[in-house]
């Protein structure tokens, strides 16, 4: 096997797509808007991306089949822009491989002619959040005008510690490459997942680009997180004094 | 040295191999099935793959004779199938070192032109288990049926955490080479050596390629184990209750 | 992206410039004697360098634009020599990285054919430090002299534990380069970080460069770190003895 | 810089000599011996071996000077074998590089048309060691005859563990490309820097290649060693009764 080796399982015809990465991390926001918009609206796969720098294992499907390691990029037909999604169980291991993965990435967005990348994730926030704001960080600052009128929020040198990882880098080594690339980050409490910060996060983008999925599925996820916080703020209420924090939590 | 080097000990004329990997791992099961049909039947070393991504280290033999870390490969001969079986002491140190030795694994396969891998390991259970199934995962559905006549069974998206390491690799990276291949697990505790989920995988490969070896030092070797077993577990009723579950022993 | 990629943003006409190293470490001494002088002097970007070695992230700057992880070199041209002073948020992740992107930072400096190198840094001391002696390294013993006239002080093998980091290397390696490289270590504690020592090196620079600039931004820093010495020396006064060993602090 | 790089210092004509290798390690047995002879016999800096693979700093000898973390051959006359004496401060810091440095250590032997490979270090024992044997590992096992004649003692399969590291490799990888290659381990608790091991090994060396060198300094180290081992001894009597296992100890 190469260092990086993308496999190409569809070559669909899409016309001026947006890649959108949702991979895991904070609150599994990105991954969450991912794999939601990928299964309500009209998808496929586009290749797979496996690398000697993902974790060396296979994950086994439904069928008992062993699948590499791997990133997949699905095409995603909307009523407004068409979609690359990148999504995937699995991340770089080593700093080398973050850099050389991503760039893997950005060359399947560059293969489709793409101009538009945008990261998903999330911010912790250390607190329960009531009203899911989307943060933004941009490669260009002419990019910010259209995002805040779609309610993404730019706030100074935020979040301070930098954005870490496939999502940071999308958006400075595309920036670099020349995509306009754009990070959404939902703000999360950091402890769970969170889909009611993936639903702010959907709606910036449905928004951006023109579509609109079912959210129902986001909707039954977020009820049964709801859940899982009230009888973890009952049992936060017994003996010792209950507050929003959730800093001792998960 | 070269990143990976194959040292050729032996070339003997094989007819169809099937290739069984059984390095270390959960329960030692894989290890146990290897070592016992390479002493049990007739064989020879075919190779010994060196590694930078192995230790930095030597085995000193009972002859005071330093061996650089090697897996070996060797050569069985049996009524039924010939046998290419790998194991060692060692495995690579680094993510991108398990995919380039497991890529060197399946070049010696090619070299045979073996068409059929067999990674064997242990799947942990985390307890006591009585009857030792053999759980299966594939790198093509369609060779399911087979594994399943000869007592293989097939569980959806289990093991749950996936394959890790170069079982897992053999299957994932085998299948993309055009390999038919497949991960047999003992299901065993996972806290202990267990040379009778090592029958059970042992009994399944050898209906599927037709040989049959002695089995008395496996059985020896699970009664020395049945003794330990029975030890901890009277440690274990002195003053607490006792029960099943080893989770807290070794 | 390259492994090391070297982006120029000028080409300014430097006369014999030396050059200057301030990246973060023990005190951030370095650090804040480098920034000073780019703030106070007159100064522009000279290039950033990139590297797959640095952590896979970017910082968000206070227009939300994401700049990728980089070390910066500077042009600065002051009444004295003219600088190339290197600074930033970043070091390499593993140690060939360290090596060959300090090897990068030579390469600069040999673009404009600078023959001397200042690596710029902190020596622990663990206890208060009234007075902040500078303390030499270099890569050739005829260098001392002048240093030694500048007021630097060589302490036979000190610090004991050599020079860790991009410091260390830029004399170790600039030396085999042909460069006269220096290592200049303002005595600190090792626990806050240190404007006083970075005054203390700044002022040998400045003796060895014929440059001069306002001191008044390190002053305050240094009036603000004493309001939190005092603050800690209260606390340490409480209910045990205070003493001014910070051993535990920080 | 390369990868790794072998700076030449001087080019002796040595007739047919032995490498003798001694980095530090297990009671720092292999590098007493080796400083040791540099400094008793006629000897002189052949090379300087840098890597990447080292760690990234420098060390600062007694003139203030920054020497560049390296591993150092010296040239040693003796009135029997003429020696390549390796020894250092530092060790590759991953697998890769330790094979690799140990590549290049071979290297320097073939430059100068050695047979004989010599890698001295100790092996732990975990107790107060009085009678200092010697345990060998070969690369082969018609060498052993030689070397139990000048008092080496062989075990079956000792050390259990295996060598590790570059004492190990030069055996492993020596033998591999066609050196004698020996590896003499001293016996030693473990715990402390034992020149009385060092002595033992000495000896055997001094046996096998028809030198002798004045042992006066080892001497005094191993006097020196001798009052702390007893200044521990009596701490651990004072309480708590004392024994000879100083497993609690450093």
């Amino acid at each position: 096997m190469d260092e990086i080796s993308t496999e190409w399982v569809a070559e669909p015809d899409l016309d001026d797509p947006a890649f959108v990465e949702g991979l895991p991390g904070v609150g599994h926001v990105g991954k969450l808007v991912a794999e939601h918009v990928i299964e309500e609206a009209d998808s496929e796969v586009v290749c797979r991306i496996h690398s000697e720098h993902f974790p060396p294992q296979v994950t086994v499907d439904d069928d008992s089949v062993a699948e590499l390691a791997a990133a997949e990029i699905h095409a995603v037909e909307t009523e407004g822009r068409d979609l690359l999604v990148l999504t995937g169980n699995h991340q770089a291991q080593d700093n080398v491989g973050h850099y050389r993965v991503t760039g893997a990435f950005l060359d399947v967005a560059a293969e489709f002619d793409t101009t538009d990348v945008f990261a998903l994730g999330g911010v912790p926030t250390g607190e329960l959040v009531e009203d899911h704001d989307v943060v933004g960080s941009v490669s260009s600052a002419d990019l910010k005008e259209d995002l805040a009128e779609a309610g993404v929020e730019f706030r100074s040198e935020e979040p301070a510690g930098g954005i870490v990882g496939p999502s940071g880098l999308l958006v400075g080594l595309g920036g670099k490459r020349g995509f306009d690339a754009v990070c959404l980050m939902g703000e999360t409490s950091g402890y769970l997942v969170d889909p009611k910060a993936a639903k702010a996060v959907l709606a910036v983008l449905e928004d951006l680009l023109g579509f609109d999925v079912d959210e129902e599925a986001l909707d039954d996820r977020a009820d049964e997180m709801e859940e899982v916080v009230s009888r973890l703020q009952d049992m936060e209420e017994g003996p010792s004094p209950g507050d929003e924090d959730l800093r001792y939590i998960g």
